[in-house]
């Protein structure tokens, strides 16, 4: 078994040190292939077009948490994301970072910075404010947890509506009570074809008015045109972005400059290069020994 | 007894609602005063000039947690701090705020936004990070477990050095070793003649280089020349700051458009009105009774 890594070259020595220690086969990069069929493990955040080229290859693993970037895996080929534990925890640190820098308004405080304009704005304590967080996995319960523990009245919606991190947790069918008593929404949702394009102006409109949308879901669950038009009438007050539509953004978008949203690129949380290759480790053993895959993506969940 | 009370008119509603409940006499503003000899009890930021009007005045009670910008008091009169816990969990979640926001380079995807600059900075975990707490109080030990829980290797420097939210903390004794492992140094630290000019020269070259610089606590703490200066060599890499040195802020201070610093216009934390209200009747009824007031202010510490 070798394992054919396709990632960013500032991981490659990590990875090859981590291999060599225990006696794993790596080969870094398509060109360094001399025999294709001795790759049955593939690294990788976006495929090579022809997976053919590989007729042994058994498990492609994203080099991230997220998967919906990926095309259907052939047949035989199974799909795993990396799990690192480090990545959902710097996701809550930047969900964290964003409620409170939108609950404190820091986006009117850097505006005044600008004009040297010492000026308090209406500062409240975190009690006053309804968090409703989207996506109750792991890192919307850590974020519950943490944001509940400053003082903000947290509350979940999910699939199953299993309740998490005590706080109440909502399912489809308490959709509209979730929304309406969400201040701040936070989104994590896993991208499907059940939550693409799901933050839209219907669901804008739910909201209670000036309420503000942190996003670390996927960039095509939101409707930037609609967020806009929320904003333009107050139904938001304002926005923070780690994903956006399209993405990478063009510079001349008009997020970018719009005094209400605060955009960072996708940079919530970057897998740390040794516990990845760790993870790909114990993938190649479990396929080795036949045992579940660590990580492994259902198909039919998507997630 | 009748309390004197000289803050913001938007209090005063809330303070007159709180008084008239408990049947206890409230005064709104200096020119409302018919009996001077009445007041017992006085409510301000700064008391005003002359507190000789006043023949029976016991206790100045300031309107915030803090205590420094009070005049010394006449033979016989006990200073008060207002008590309200939401202070100290708002001072923690601005503290928690501007770590975070420090640690994930905020002021570098601000910059890069204005010119549509769609591009990942380096994204570390929270755990390689060491925060350093000034300050152990009860805000910086709140501060201390909430960073801690999210991963940061946190340590704290208090006059005591006594051990608080888990956390090692150091003593004057141990202030080198203190200052050389705070990556994040967070200032929180009462304003007293041991802590004027504090954060100067010799304590940036004490630290890591690179460090970055937390303060909630006085602007008269920080020496801004020599915070600029760090800043300047690369002994700081970036600072926020919620109080400066002067305060407010001139409109054309250099440190308003400074792009390693950000600065809110001390607002860490406002006190609520009714819980500020509650307090004082407290205070009130402790002094008819001559039990201990809560939050009175021990004049050898000076907090």
């Amino acid at each position: 078994m070798a394992l054919l890594f396709l990632s960013k070259p500032e991981r490659a020595a990590v990875w090859a040190e981590v291999f060599a220690e225990a006696g794993e086969a790596l080969v870094i990069g398509e060109e360094a292939v001399t025999d294709p069929a001795a790759i049955t493990h593939l690294l990788c955040w976006m495929p090579p077009k022809d997976l053919r080229r590989y007729p042994n290859l058994r498990v492609v693993i994203s080099a991230g948490a997220g998967v919906d970037q990926m095309p259907p895996m052939p047949q035989g080929v199974e799909l795993v994301r990396t799990l690192d534990p480090g990545i959902e925890e710097m996701v809550r640190d930047w969900v964290v970072m964003a409620t409170l820098m939108l609950h404190r308004r820091m986006k009117d405080y850097l505006a005044q910075a600008e004009q040297g304009l010492w000026k308090a704005q209406e500062t409240v304590h975190a009690r006053t404010a309804r968090v409703g967080i989207m996506g109750m996995g792991r890192i919307g319960t850590l974020a519950a947890e943490t944001l509940g523990a400053l003082g903000f009245r947290v509350s979940g919606w999910s699939r199953s509506g299993r309740a998490a991190a005590g706080v109440p947790v909502f399912d489809a069918s308490g959709t509209d009570d979730f929304l309406a008593q969400s201040d701040i929404l936070v989104c994590l949702l896993p991208l499907t074809d059940q939550t693409r394009g799901i933050l839209n102006a219907d669901l804008f409109a739910r909201l209670p008015a000036g309420a503000a949308l942190v996003h670390a879901g996927r960039g095509a669950q939101l409707d930037m045109d609609a967020m806009r038009a929320a904003l333009d009438r107050g139904a938001l007050r304002s926005a923070m972005l780690d994903v956006t539509n399209p993405e990478p953004l063009p510079a001349d978008h008009w997020a970018w400059r719009d005094p209400r949203v605060i955009i960072t690129p996708h940079v919530a949380a970057e897998t740390d290069h040794r516990t990845g290759a760790l993870h790909a480790l114990s993938v190649i053993r479990a396929t080795r020994e036949n045992r579940p895959l660590p990580g492994r993506v259902d198909p039919g969940r998507g997630y």
